[in-house]
């Protein structure tokens, strides 16, 4: 896993959500695709995701339940995790999380 | 101001100052020089610069009170101040701030 990426463009204004426990900066690759950049501060949130997405942790520890699943796994730098279109995911932010998203 | 930058490399891991009130990723241009793209929650902050700095508002609202300036100044978006090297800056964020951070 690379430390950081090249050749994109990126997004000046950030991305908000859950009143500022999750906050990420947009950015688009060479070939087009989007990825966001971002933080989650301590807290258990819902996501909900439009197009498939993979979550890949950069730095921190997170707890994930997927939807319909029963148990909690734990993922920590360097791993990732996957999430189905038009579905959701529960997320204890145990610390504070860096994280990559990448769409589609 | 242009709302994005382009061909830029971005560093994946955030920097978290004071406390998760401030939340940068960093950037580096082709022609070599460094911003950072950030994020201030409502707070009243005081930052210490090494190199100079320009700060160019993005987003939000915040008034500003330079080293030696006895009055301070509001700053919106597409507004921005100038700080010198090895000084200092308190801030406060009337309103969620978006930022570039210019070094040198």
């Amino acid at each position: 896993m690379s430390a950081q990426f090249e050749q994109v463009s990126v997004v000046k204004k950030s991305n908000i959500y859950f009143d500022g426990k999750c906050v990420s900066h947009s950015i688009v690759l060479a070939d087009g695709s989007k990825k966001t950049l971002g933080v989650i501060f301590p807290s258990t949130l819902t996501f909900n995701t439009g197009a498939p997405e993979t979550m890949e942790v950069v730095g921190g520890v997170c707890k994930v339940k997927l939807a319909g699943a029963s148990d909690w796994t734990t993922y920590t730098a360097g791993q990732q995790f996957q999430i189905g279109a038009n579905s959701h995911f529960d997320i204890e932010t145990v610390e504070t999380l860096d994280y990559v998203c990448h769409f589609g």
